[in-house]
């Protein structure tokens, strides 16, 4: 299940890719396929950006690229769905597959969205004006680096699982059966397979030194293709919730000490304090009793 | 159910406006409450800007801000995560509320944060070197966009329930209740109100002339403040959802249709054609059959 969530994360982040560089390079599909070509030389070398570069190249009965002709409403099959909803069973942010999924589902709304496009304007343009050929190199990197996300919070999820219905996984093994046949089948997932038999308990696929100085590397690409994807409004869901996820993950202090406060203000849920993790209720108004609570809790 | 959601989206919304603008700019929790203060006065006034104000003003024992001491590991009872597993059945991209219930996941997950915090590194600053009172509307203005977007995500899970079990829905009804004592009560939701009086089958609140030009006039500030959490390294994963549905769902043509041909050279999943929507497989490789799937199929 895990295996398919990832492959539809893998397909979005690529498509993503594809639509940032069509859109605000105005790059052709040959010139795309181009593009395809050279990745699947390096770190991004996998099955996806294979028939990727096929598919770009491949030619209509009229001579022109076959995929403008293909309707973008994507199916699915429910495997992604399902991954999504049994990461929010067992309370792990699988955030990239779960855009994955929404992108699909809002892809599939077709009319309602050419009403939208009819109505709901962008920015004056949505043409990248800087150096072409490092923009190219910068959304490589966002790929790369998004895909070592949605992998690590796909191992995130077995990791939970695991814990709870007590399994014994053997990580590298399940990235040695992933690289051996699939659609998702990839250079990376030997690194995958190298990083989990090196440490079989790795807490984290990013605390593994290959990809902690991986998505390092990677990130001020990254950062400039999710700022540029927000300044030019070109849809990028996947690679900036990826993105999002990791500030999230490498920051000790997240503001949901907000949050906590609001729930104890408006349902008396108790927060812990920071200094001895005691759970306490503050009499935020200075009426009322302190244990009140409103029908509406969240 | 999907009132509670919309809570869940609400409060994390404000929480990233919280902690751009503490990290960003720097600013102290009485600033922030001052802030807060001035929003209460405008589009934003609501029920959860008034007790952030007042969470942020309250102090400790000692004179330092209460927030500050308390633990940010947020709890949830699960009526996001339902609403959120509800969407992905009915197939409606909320992607706000599925970003704010799998933040709530991370900032649960404290030990391992803390953990990756000494691994993994950020942008070399997280300061906004820009003019301050600038971006605090812009932060605003990206705080009334993303939220406009989560109303707007929340009326289509009913508007698609209402279809699919035959409910007739009164949505200014809805509107109005939901303004009248609630948590998430807001001048806004008046203003809800207001559009689907005027047209009660208004087919999505983006549509209604007020909404199309407050998101139109927001759009500036709220692209920047996107941009800006991703180049400083802030997590923004509910304000950047928000855009990136914002800028799908205006786009009439998404990049689905590369993600089609991949379903299509991989497992024969078929594809529609744009022209005439007839339904088609290409045999991309010039190998094997016409009908070939594999194993595995997303």
């Amino acid at each position: 299940m895990v295996h398919n969530g990832i492959e539809y994360g893998d397909m979005q982040m690529i498509c993503e890719a594809y639509h940032i560089m069509k859109e605000a390079l105005g790059l052709s599909a040959d010139e795309l396929s181009d593009i395809f070509t050279e990745w699947n030389k390096g770190e991004l070398d996998s099955y996806l950006i294979e028939i990727t570069r096929d598919i770009l190249k491949f030619k209509d009965t009229d001579g022109s690229p076959l995929v403008d002709h293909i309707k973008d409403t994507a199916g699915q099959k429910g495997t992604g769905k399902w991954t999504v909803i049994d990461a929010l069973d067992n309370g792990m942010p699988v955030t990239l597959i779960g855009e994955a999924v929404f992108a699909r589902c809002l892809s599939s709304i077709k009319k309602e969205r050419v009403n939208a496009s009819k109505l709901l304007g962008g920015p004056a343009s949505s043409k990248y004006t800087g150096d072409k050929k490092k923009f190219i190199h910068d959304v490589s990197k966002a790929l790369y680096a998004s895909k070592i996300i949605s992998y690590a919070q796909g191992f995130m999820l077995m990791r939970e699982a695991a814990a709870k219905y007590n399994w014994k996984l053997n990580n590298a093994g399940i990235a040695l059966m992933w690289r051996g046949g699939c659609i998702i089948r990839s250079v990376f997932l030997g690194d995958i397979k190298t990083a989990y038999t090196k440490n079989p308990t790795l807490e984290n696929l990013l605390f593994d030194p290959f990809f902690t100085k991986a998505v390092s590397e990677a990130a001020d690409g990254w950062r400039n293709v999710v700022a540029q994807a927000a300044l030019l409004g070109i849809p990028a869901p996947a690679l900036s919730s990826a993105l999002a996820f990791f500030d999230g993950y490498r920051h000790a202090v997240l503001p949901a000490n907000l949050l906590q406060a609001q729930r104890d203000y408006f349902g008396a849920h108790t927060y812990q304090r920071l200094e001895d993790d005691t759970w306490v209720h503050t009499n935020w108004t200075g009426r009322g009793g302190n244990t009140a609570s409103t029908t509406y809790s969240a």
